[in-house]
């Protein structure tokens, strides 16, 4: 359940409130909007849900107290009505700003990438990315260059002033790649690691969590949850297909979840064409797709020479054509930026209290 | 295979071609392209493939004879490069226009009709939909007006000059609603109803063939085929969800089959984000995801009171949200026209002749 | 809702309930069982429902009034709680005897079928089945030899004495499919053509319904409901396979809904795994696996020289691998007769009236 | 490619060629079948595989050497054709006999697993099984009792005589989890965390893959190969259902999965059928399936008293419904050993060398 506080309510109703939670054995999470604090109480509250609710709404400093329906808490637009803005460097994601990750699936050397991150960065990108440890489906593949690759790009955020995203692929990694990288992603076989996911809830440096090919949105938002609640806010994620009966895409890409996140969660939105068609020639109209439905930002794989790629030859895209999608990108944003209505306002419903909780 | 004529080729060339063709038990199809004419060689052709390759390609007239690698063959566009263009009325689709096809999923009454059908064609609709015949899942369930609301229909084209389309269902409705009806619509339920897909093919009428929600897009052409080797060409696709293991929408709108169309086939292809999401809320911003990856329409239910409405009542639009839908569709749609590339040209190779397929 | 009679109500007391039903505009359909009789009140009750539950429940001769929370009706166990039998000549279906029907996919000629059906007959199958009207993805592909093939079908079993089952493919299809076989078969790409399933309702033949390759068993059971609504009450289900991402197998055979079907209908059911896997080799295997968890019988496809076929060659058997096959599965079945469990007791809730269902 | 040993060959010959491939910068993996060696190459060969296939063959002691078509190699049914038979104390996975692994969902407490242990032991269970690690998909839910529970675990050994299976989540948590446990369970979120894949290849202790619920078969066996090809070859395999859109069940268990795996590979299989369905009243049937189909063993969840278990209420068996399980499923799979057929034998195709792999 929520606790919305009143307007003026004081820190030491706050904390009257969070120790209330804390004597019954939940946790609180607060977050303070900008007109007044929600207080989130999780844990198994059981058959003593209505007697806690009666209790807190008598509370100095209490609004009212409502339920939570769904299973997600902290990263609901309910707990947390405005949109998260990430700020990394000198890029923005959140802020209904054109984020534009682009970069080689896998850093195969200096020059590959330089090359690549020299020319994304005038073209437009707001992110450089790059892959240093590689999941691959075989155990023979090509599984990334490591450490030597989180230098290459640490240099090349130097060089281009970017900041880098790169993958993590396990507990142990987490520190080394929050050493070097500035976003740390979380690729869709892992999306329900959780030891994973509560340790890069414990870094500070946002995470870009893609979603599972086999998962529910609402699996995917639990996955965030896991972040969200170790202690990291800053999660942004990345729809990259899902697993369906048609063959001719790799995977089919689910643009409806834009809107649809953007209602349930506060959190930003991303899409990968790349990844979700697995045939270069798809990316430009995906792309354009993506950030028609409102999506924050767009992620695709750029490289020198795709078809001398280590990995995923198939879909990454030239530098001609990475420039020739951000001369159409950066225009269609432009264009649908403020068509979308706000997202859904979700019904509130109030178990205890006096009022409801004001539209923010 | 397919016989490329050269450009000057003569009729008498075209005939000698043909009956060559059907000597050999096969059946020609021709397809006149702006600068020369392409037969489709169809049928079970077996090991004597290159004799006969070779023989055609030594007729007058031939410059070369190229494979058909997919199995659909009269709908792809290695034999008609061309974007099909269907002239219903005052309606035009697959020319580059936005075709907006609106109106309710069911039929209800007159009025209920009229009133919708006035508010849609001042707000920019340029066909009028409604459901005459409704299949349903339940036998219990509301299943249409019927020739009722066929004429219901035919009186709303007088009034507002629309071009209207209505679902049949069976073999036996065919010539009732061909009679009223100016598009046949095949539902997403009777996408492989072969004897239906014949009769539809027979009939002077365009047809618009919703994709099975559990067929892949190579299926969803070979049906396509049915109805265009049964001699009716004008032929629109529409995709209106798959179904996934995802439950928050009711399908999934797999956008991606908009561009993979536009360059496997020649026929236009509409999005329908009504059912795809049944959730109204949902309908615009995948309405504007549909127009932006390149859909030449949107098909989308309206009805003056959804709440009341006896079929699909979560996700018809209200008319004050079909209005505020075309206040941003139109400039959308006018925006991204011309973004997106050539379809990408099918690879050619020559099985027998002289010189590869000119591109058009 | 279903209206439970007593177990000494008259006749006058049923038609009672029938008219008063009739006369709030809504259908009954009675159903005898061993002990007494079952009334189903089908229609769009509304909001009168608590009224008319009264109402029914004070007349004479009603022992409760129970609600149904199931969209099918007249299809499930609740209404009808013995299981449906069904005899065709000597073959009896449902009746926990193991119904073999086999034959090849297409009836190539009178001496490929009447060779197969010696054989399947000496080797212990039960019915013979054979396609006449063939549903095929291409156009192009072949379409079954038609009422040619019918009559081989009745000589078939003029010779053999078994029952024949074969296809029906369209409304016009039904009466002549029904002159000539003992059982019409419904395929999976028409599961959902509702004028045809109105149609075969009608016929005094019973019907084997295959499961809609992406059809829930919501959707399949309310497409039997079709049938048994329409007046036909035997219909045999089909399990042959869903679509999903696997790829080694054409489709994946969901073998969980024969106990599933078991617990929620009354209408037997056979497994097709020639169709599910398309593979010869794991015909046998999932054969002994349906009848393993209680299906009714088993479909497969046998084929003189199956490398020859017309249709699906890779997954008919050979003559002697369906003679292997009885020899395995015979014993099977007679070692799992009687594991099973009773299906699950549907929970009833009484809306109305003095006692509950008494256990069948 | 694999390279095939003469019956007499050599310690030093099969030295020998396993230095060559070594200098060619490939890795060789041998496995001395009954009558001879068979060596695997593995690694990125290139344009250059005739070139080494025809040297290789020229070595004194090659008979032949085969290509690998597939992409798992030492998972292969070719290179290993024997059955894969794990012995863990006086537990025999693979050799024929029924596995029979059972235990509840988490361990709770000392007594509930004391006394499901010594129930599921008298009943004829051959592995005791218990969540010490709960991967769960919310962050507030119940996540095992850890390392307390790994020590009941091995405490309820003593007392049995079994040998215990449990989950590791993480690579911290393998030498834990190996200490206590005598089977390592991967979960199905998990089956493609590579660094958890090594891992567990690293210890001396069995390995229990559970398939990814979106994951097919191809990648399943590349996720076994990564712990085979890390040095563990004692790789069971759980299928577990696939995530489709059917809905009364939680997943569909694929049965198909257990003759095809047993075709493509020689590692053992065992069904679930507890996760796959969810509910209670299908394991049983399900259980049966899966052992008539030819799996290895079955996996339940067994608990005192369900309905309060902290997690997986629904789908637990009670003591006595487990005693039931057994009393049926050991006839059945006394009935149907030695029913199925030979895995169906691999082509095999000779790329150089003087004669074809004669079979083992």
């Amino acid at each position: 359940m929520f606790v919305v506080m009143t307007v003026g309510a004081s820190e030491a109703d706050v904390l009257g409130v969070k120790s209330h939670i804390l004597g019954e054995g939940m946790t609180p999470y607060d977050h303070a909007g900008p007109e007044r604090i929600v207080i989130a109480v999780v844990g198994d509250i059981g058959p003593l849900k209505q007697v806690l609710a009666s209790r807190l709404a008598s509370l100095p400093g209490v609004e009212a107290v409502t339920p939570i329906s769904r299973p997600f808490k902290l990263t609901s637009r309910e707990f947390h009505p405005e949109d998260t803005v990430i700020q990394v460097l000198d890029a923005v994601v959140g802020d209904g700003s054109l984020t534009m990750m682009a970069g080689p699936c896998s850093i195969e050397s200096r020059d590959q990438l330089f090359e690549t991150a020299d020319v994304v960065k005038a073209a437009g990108a707001t992110v450089l990315r790059g892959g240093a440890f590689k999941p691959r489906t075989s155990p023979y593949a090509f599984q990334g260059l490591g450490v030597e690759a989180l230098r290459y790009l640490a240099e090349a955020r130097e060089r281009t002033g970017l900041p880098v995203i790169t993958e993590v692929m396990e507990p142990s990694q987490v520190d080394i790649v929050a050493e070097y990288a500035d976003i740390l992603q979380i690729g869709t076989r892992n999306m329900q690691n959780y030891s994973l996911l509560r340790d890069v809830g414990r870094v500070a440096r946002p995470v870009m969590l893609k979603r599972g090919y086999g998962a529910t949105v609402e699996e995917w938002l639990m996955a965030a949850e896991y972040i969200v609640s170790a202690g990291n806010p800053n999660v942004i994620l990345c729809e990259r297909g899902i697993r369906t009966f048609e063959t001719y895409t790799r995977n089919t890409l689910d643009l409806s979840v834009v809107p649809l996140l953007h209602h349930l969660t506060h959190l930003p939105v991303i899409v990968d064409p790349s990844h979700a068609t697995g045939k270069r020639w798809l990316v430009k109209p995906l792309a354009i797709g993506g950030v028609a439905v409102g999506a924050d930002g767009v992620m695709v794989e750029v490289h020198p020479t795709p078809d001398d790629a280590l990995s995923d030859a198939e879909q990454q895209l030239t530098l001609e054509q990475f420039q020739d999608l951000m001369r159409t990108l950066i225009p269609v944003h432009e264009h649908v930026r403020g068509l979308h209505d706000d997202p859904v306002a979700p019904a509130t419903e109030i178990v205890a209290g006096t009022a409801g909780l004001s539209k923010h």
